[in-house]
Formats: structure tokens, C-alpha cells, sequence
């Protein structure tokens, strides 16, 4: 509770789809007039996004420059001044573009950039709770509130995507997605087919070197292909990560929950179901949509099939995962890589990226489906999966303390989703069931299991009114709670005070200018603060 | 907006699953302390629904008693004092279970029936749209609120229904209605078996009768099977009225709403499609679900086929329809049954019928949807549904306002659901023009009409988000606006005041009894009044 009673995001409110004012012909003065009006008592003040493009472009450049600058002071002083007039350019341009950026960051200019889009600050977490979760104009597309997220949070790019085009990109984002699940294999086998030892022999003579070293070559023969396929799936959880953020997602972490279904449904199709099926996922998607009550028994007869190969892979894959996940073998190459190629001889910055749940909650969770799946075809696999769980858990845990950085809260906002691949895993079970009943000539259990996935599917549609929209809405009897704790301790002031100015500060094409020669009078005051009543 | 100005419902929000309160044991108090706590400002009262079914009988056999004292004592005028005995004794057993009423209408009494619902005054529209959109308590299934129906509206009887056994009654009766729409057509067509002139001679010799008067015969076997059919169709929208009832809608509104829906689906199966197949309406549903491609090619080719059919159900049944709906056979019927049975000799009383939205709404809409299809078939038929609008225009602006009487404000609730039977009309109306095209052996004419069917389908999904959120929410600005004018006029007060009162008063467990004898003093008290704060 201590840590979330300072949270920006409780105090605010976005809205989208702001107006123009028809007196100003602003959208800050609507947002302002709107929210003072209907929201006297609780209204605390807004900060509009802007289109920061030409913004960010000067404010890099101006970074770059500095950073030129002080290279070539540091050369000229132990080259004891040669470069003088150099650098007395270089000033001279830096000085031109921190005037230029205070220019574009003066209020009248940045009048011209406004986006429809508003963070609104409350002076209650009850009044922002109210107005987040209510229509606040008649025309429903007009000033739609949500709760704000988190200012670290905030992706704003996103904001920046006029609301019409939205569901076209989350339309086309989904269906991006699922055509890469269902064709993923055809470029697989292609460079599988491609990259045989025989062919590259004769394509890439060099390669013949590897005849020299006894043994090498049928390593390579045997390995190739497979080495193949884990490198496409190692850049897929990027790649769905870089299609969600296409998504118009309004903060880091519903991209990431995005990817992250999106990797959950990409290893189910093609690495559960395509080890399942002779022949592809397509082929097999089409067999089964025209005879849907085969499903079963086909199911049943695949998995008791290929009960062995997930053994072997829960035992490889999983094993090397973590060891690929302590070594960070992936970040080693690209830096590698980038040092070779086009960042050779540039100062490395150090980095320190976020835990990736897009990456290991669907790799987890997959293993969660194999056991669940095998825990009826095949019990003997799950003393096997309790070694692979408790490694990982010794593994991320020491991940998540030492290796990486937390970039946001994530409130335990992955939840859904991972109830959500369990469900989908227990029906799967059950499914299987039904079927190895069916095969086992037993079809009187088999009818029996048949309400017991009726029960399961009604538990979840339970689990859904019940629990989802704690993590929907902010309720008003919690943040009566926090509130009246804050005014006890008389804090309210300065937290929603804080709260008012932290999504200003955290919008980047607001950043503040420090330069390094004379300071304009004008930076020194706090810039364009929010507009308070 | 004079006329909205003064509904009780602006001001009120329906509060479900209210909790005990620990301390003292009652749900009122925990109703008041929630939100006296958490909406401090803006809270005024509370009334609780109790459970009176014991309540009701006493108010209705004491209704009874009243009627036959008076009875009596009018007889006992006309026959000068002969029955003076009979007439004490009945006074003496109104007077008690007036008492009896009177101490169950006791605070104390009533306690003990609360129901887990309330009806939660506010002191501002503003406030009660901000307290129905949001959800209050951190558990979502407790303090569930929404908007209040009108009082008039309320269905006090589906209120007591547990929220848990909402979602089975939901289901059920889309089960049953789905059930009836498509299996009707078996008990008519056993029905009109059995109903064949040849048959009933056997069954019921006085039919016989009929032969001896020329010409009456022929009309019979002619007419019997129409006539049945018309029969069953008449009470199909009472029985989907009486099914919504069970379905647990908080209003009488929602009900007919849902029971108009219901209709319509019927309609739209068991008399346009059913006239376009050959065969049951189960098995071309089969047939459509195995070989969806065929759909529009079958629908143009039985569509072309039915034109003159349906040119004939227009004039026939649409002009019957208005001239039924102006002499009101039905209602004749049923009071000459009535009269001639169970109700013989009783005095009558008048009654007043509101207008039949859930019977007039499908017919007209199916009237729609026939247009819409053959608009594109066989145009000739738009001159013949013209004229059909024209009468049912004059005939219903007629009933309208000489006929029926307004229970409830509809606030033109019904649009949605017109709305969307226009919708299924295009919709039906574009896979016609497919198919026809494609009989027409116009291959790329049906390949271009497919992308007007996903625009239709867009255009539907915009109307959801731009429009329907009108019909579902209060938006904060509108609530604003009304209160404002209201606080200008000084009206506010005695407008949330009569609020509160109006969902006490129109409850029927606590309906005031008022004795013919003496008085008791308490009943000349407000009856549990709304605890104010």
C-alpha cells in the first residue's frame, strides 16, 4: 500500500479525442473548460501531449552535439589547442539549436502541436477513479476518459495515432500475427532446405573447410537445421513485441501483455501443435474446422504419439533455455555484432534492458500446457517438469534481482493473461481425454468428461465478472481508502501536486534543455507547467 | 427536456448484491454507510426492496374483503338491515389484517425481509451518473449499481431474484425462445393434421353439421389450416412477453424490449424463411451450417421463386393486421371468454392496455425486411409496402392516442433494436443481391457486392460505439447541464427529495393501507420513510 499511495497514474486521467475550443480554437482551453465545469470541486489541472517530432530531432541533435564537443575539448587538451576554431563553431551551433528548442518549447509555439490527447490531474484518486470510468460527453467519441498509465509508462508514440486509425491497426496487427503462426513454418523449411551441408558445399566453397576437421561435418549435417529453427524462434518474441507497439497500445506494458499472447498463441500453434501434426499447420487447421468431432480422438492419438519428444524437449529446450538465459547469449552476439559493424569505435553506452515477460511467460507457460496435456496421457513426464519449474524459478529469480531493471510497475497485470493459457491448457487436457477415452473404447467416460468442460468454460466466465475488472477499473471504495489515509497524514497536496507535474516532465519532447554555455533566463523557470486552477 | 426534468430514475442508481452490515446485522446499513463513506457529498437516501410476498397477499385479500363489505353493505341498504351480523364480522376481519398489514409494514418487520437490493438517492443527476458507471465495492460482485428504472418501470419481483440465478434464468429463456422459433412449426402442422374436416367428422360428429349449410364446408377445409396458424402466431408475443418476464430484467421496459427481439427472430424465422424452404426450418438450418458457400445462390434462387407469395402476405396479412389491431378481436375474445367462464357475473373492471411494442415492433420490422429483400428482386412490390406504411401509420397514430395508455416513458429505447433488424434486413437484402448475381451468372458483379456486406458490417460496428453508448449511459455532461438549469430555478431540492420518495411509494409490499374504520395513528405517518442524512 506505502508504495502505491505515490502513484501519478492514481490521480490521473487520459482522455482522448479532445475538441477545439470554438473561443480559443485550443484544445487545452476545452479540456479545461470541460473538466472545470462538470468536475468543479475535484478538477486539478491538465497537460496536453504535443507533436513533438522536429522537438526530439533538435533535442538528439543537440545531445550529439554536446557529446562532440566534449570529445574534441578532451582531444584539444591533450593536443594542447589546435582545434580552437573547431570548437568555437561547435559551440556556436549548439548555442543555435538549445535556441531553437527553447524557441518550439515556448507555450504559444507548442499551441500549434497540440494532439487531441490530455493527461487530466484530480485532486482526489476517487474523482479521477469516477471520471475514468464514466462518459463524460454525449457524444461517446468525444473526450473519452481512461486511467492513465503509469508516466514511465506511457508509450508516447502511441498517443500520437489519431483515434479513427486505431482499429485499423489493431486489425491489422492481429491478423499480421496470426498469418506469421500459420505460415511461420514455410520459411523455416526453406532455409532448413536451403542450408543443407551438400548444397552449401556448392554454394559457399569456403564451407568445404569443414570436411578437414574429422567428425565436424556431420555435426554441422545434424545441427543445422535445428540450429536454424531456434534462431527464427529466438527473434519472434521480438518481432510480435515490434508488431504490438504497432498496436497503438497508450503504454509499454499492454504492448508487452500484447506480445505476450500473441508469443503464447505463436509457440502453442508451432511448437505444440506442429510437433503433434504430420504436415502443416494449415493443412491441419483446415481438417480440422471441416470435421470438428474428430478433434478429440485425433488430439488423443497425436499427443500419446509424441509423448517422448516433449519429454526430450521439456529436458533440451527448457534446460538450455535457462542456460541460454543466464548467458545472455542473445545480447553477446548483437553486441558482437553491433561493435563489428556500424557501431565499431563508438563509445559503448552501458545498457540495462527490463525483465522480458513477452519472451519467458509464454515459454513457461508453454511447458505449464505440456504438463497439463501429459498429466493424463503420460504422468511420468510431470516429476521432470517439477525439476524444469524449480530451476527456473532459482534461474529468473536471480535474473530478476541482479540482471535486469524494473522500467515499470506491472501490478500484476499479466495475471489474465496467464489464467487465460492455463484455461486454454485445462480445456486442451480435457479435450485429449475425451478422445483417449473415445480411442480406449470408453465411451461412456468419454460423455462423462463432456460436462466437465461445460464446468470448466462456465469457472472461467465466473473468473472473468469476478476478478478481470479488478484489473480494469480503479475501485472507488480503494481509492476512498488510499485517500483518506493521505489526508490523515495531510499529503494530499503534494502528491497530486506531483502527480499533476510528472506527466509533464516525462514527455519527451518537453525535456528541459541545459546548455552548457550561457543559460537563457527563461530555462530556468519550470517549463510550460501545467496550467493550474 | 421540461418533460425529463422531473424523472425520479436521473437521481437514482439501482444498487444489487448489497452486503450485511457486521454490526448491526442489516443490509440498509450497510447501504448507508457505503455511501455516506465514499460519495460523502453528494449522498442522500436509501430505500431498501424487502421481500413481500406475504405482504402482497394480506394487501390483496384485504382489497377483496373491502369490495364485498361494500357489496354488502349496499346490499344490506337495498334489503333494509338483515345481515347486520355478517356485515360486523367482516369488519371485525378487515380491521385485523389491516393491524396484521400495519405491523408487518413496521420498520422492525420489515427489517428482517430485506432483500440484497436497494435504490440509492443522490443529491444531483451528476452524482448518480458518476455513482451507476463505476464500479464501487473491490469486489465486483458486491454493490453492483446501475442506472435506476423509472418507478413505474421497475419490475419489483425480478429484483428479488438472486443475482447468482440471473444468468441461468438469461440463458434458459434464450434456450426456450431458440427451442420454440425452431421447432414450432411441429405441434402447428400436428395440429393442423388433425384439424382436417375428414378427421374432426370422426372425432367430433356435431361438425357434421356444417355440410347441411351449402358452401360452408369448402370455406372450412379451406380456411382451418390458415386459421390455426394465425392462432398460434397471436399468442406467440404474450408467450415470449411471459418468457422475458421470467428472463429477470430489472424493468418492464427491458422486457419488452427483449421479448421484441425474440419476435422478431420468430418472425424472421417461422414466416420468411420458413416460406422460402421446402421442408423444416431444422433441416435447412442443417443444410445452410454444412454448405455455407450455397447460402446466397439458395437464398436468391427461393427468394426469386416466393415474390408473388410475399406480394400476397403484405396485402393480406399487413391490411388484416391493422384492421385486427383497430377492432381488437383478440381483446374480445378473451373478455367473452373470460365472461362466459371463471369470471361470470363478476363486475367488470375497466382496463387499459399500454401499446404492444413487443407485437407491433417485429411485424412492422418484418414488413421492413421483406421490402428490403425484394427491393432488389422484384421492385414492384415497394408500391404495395408503401401504401402498407401509410395505413399502419394512420391506423397506429390512431391507437396511439385514442386506445392506449403510457405505463412507462420508452425514451425511445426500442431504437437499437429497430436498428438492428434494419440491419439483418441489409445484410439478408446484399447476400440476395450475391447470389442473384451469381444465378444471373454475373461472376464479377457477386464478387464486388461481397466488400458492401463488410462495409455494412463496419458501418453496424461504428453505430455501436458512436450510438449505443447513448442508450446505456447518462453522460456526465447532459447530467450537468440538467442540474444546472435546475440549480438556477431553485428546483433541485424538492426534485432529489421526490426522488427519494417515489421508488418507496410505488413498491407494492408497502403500499399504505388506509381503513375504513378507525385509523391507527401510525398509519398517519409517512410509512418507513427514506432514511435521510
Amino acid at each position: 500500500m506505502g508504495e502505491l499511495r505515490h502513484r501519478a497514474d492514481q490521480f490521473t486521467v487520459l482522455v482522448r479525442q479532445v475538441p477545439l475550443c470554438p473561443e480559443h480554437n485550443t484544445r487545452g482551453c476545452a479540456v479545461d473548460h470541460f473538466f472545470s465545469k462538470h468536475h468543479r470541486f475535484s478538477y486539478h489541472s491538465y497537460q496536453m501531449l504535443y507533436d513533438g517530432k522536429d522537438l526530439e530531432y533538435l533535442l538528439g541533435k543537440q545531445k550529439k552535439l554536446k557529446k562532440e564537443l566534449e570529445d574534441k575539448r578532451h582531444t584539444d587538451m591533450l593536443s594542447n589547442g589546435s582545434q580552437e576554431h573547431k570548437i568555437s563553431t561547435s559551440e556556436e551551433k549548439l548555442r543555435e539549436i538549445t535556441n531553437m528548442i527553447c524557441h518550439l518549447q515556448s507555450e504559444t509555439m507548442l499551441r500549434e502541436k497540440e494532439l487531441p490527447v490530455a493527461f487530466v490531474t484530480f485532486k482526489s484518486r476517487r474523482s479521477a477513479a469516477l471520471a475514468a470510468q464514466t462518459q463524460q460527453h454525449s457524444n461517446p467519441l468525444e473526450l473519452i476518459t481512461e486511467m492513465a498509465p503509469e508516466p514511465r509508462d506511457v508509450s508516447w508514440r502511441n498517443l500520437a495515432i489519431p483515434q479513427k486509425l486505431l482499429p485499423l491497426n489493431k486489425i491489422g496487427v492481429i491478423l499480421a500475427a496470426a498469418l506469421l503462426t500459420i505460415f511461420f513454418a514455410i520459411p523455416v523449411t526453406a532455409v532448413q532446405g536451403i542450408a543443407k551441408y551438400e548444397k552449401l558445399k556448392k554454394w559457399f566453397p569456403p564451407a568445404m573447410a569443414i570436411e578437414f576437421i574429422p567428425g565436424l561435418s556431420s555435426v554441422v549435417t545434424g545441427y543445422l537445421p535445428s540450429a536454424i529453427l531456434k534462431g527464427f524462434m529466438y527473434i519472434i518474441p521480438f518481432a510480435m513485441l515490434g508488431m504490438a507497439y504497432l498496436g497503438g497500445s497508450i503504454s509499454k506494458s499492454n504492448e508487452e501483455i500484447k506480445a505476450c499472447n500473441m508469443v503464447f498463441y505463436f509457440l502453442m500453434g508451432n511448437v505444440f501443435f506442429l510437433s503433434l501434426i504430420s504436415g502443416s499447420l494449415l493443412d491441419e487447421i483446415g481438417e480440422y474446422l471441416t470435421h470438428p468431432r474428430d478433434i478429440p480422438s485425433h488430439l488423443a492419438a497425436a499427443v500419446s504419439a509424441q509423448a517422448e519428444f516433449f519429454m526430450t524437449y521439456i529436458l533440451t529446450d527448457g534446460l538450455s533455455g535457462f542456460s541460454l538465459e543466464i548467458l545472455q547469449l542473445g545480447l553477446v552476439l548483437f553486441d558482437i555484432m553491433r561493435s563489428c559493424t556500424y557501431g565499431r569505435g563508438k563509445e559503448r553506452t552501458p545498457y540495462l534492458f527490463s525483465f522480458p515477460y513477452f519472451r519467458v511467460i509464454p515459454t513457461v507457460s508453454l511447458s505449464i500446457m505440456i504438463g497439463m496435456i501429459y498429466a493424463v496421457v503420460a504422468p511420468l513426464m510431470l516429476p521432470f517438469l517439477v525439476g524444469y519449474f524449480c530451476l527456473g524459478y532459482i534461474v529468473y529469480f536471480n535474473q530478476m534481482e541482479d540482471v535486469y531493471e524494473a522500467t515499470y510497475d506491472t501490478c500484476g497485470r499479466f495475471w489474465p493473461s496467464i489464467h487465460h493459457y492455463i484455461f486454454v491448457s485445462i480445456i486442451l487436457m480435457q479435450i485429449t481425454m475425451v478422445g483417449l477415452f473415445g480411442l480406449k473404447s470408453k465411451p461412456s467416460a468419454a460423455i462423462a468428461t463432456v460436462p466437465l468442460i461445460l464446468i470448466t468454460i462456465a469457472y472461467n466466465e465466473y473468473c472473468k465478472i469476478r476478478f478481470l475488472p479488478s484489473f480494469k477499473h480503479f475501485p472507488i471504495q480503494t481509492a476512498v481508502e488510499i485517500d483518506e489515509e493521505d489526508e490523515k497524514n495531510g499529503e494530499m497536496g503534494t502528491h497530486y501536486g506531483d502527480a499533476a507535474t510528472a506527466y509533464n516532465r516525462h514527455q519527451p519532447c518537453l525535456e528541459r534543455v541545459i546548455s552548457s554555455a550561457e543559460a537563457p533566463t527563461n530555462l530556468s523557470q519550470p517549463l510550460l507547467g501545467t496550467e493550474s486552477i
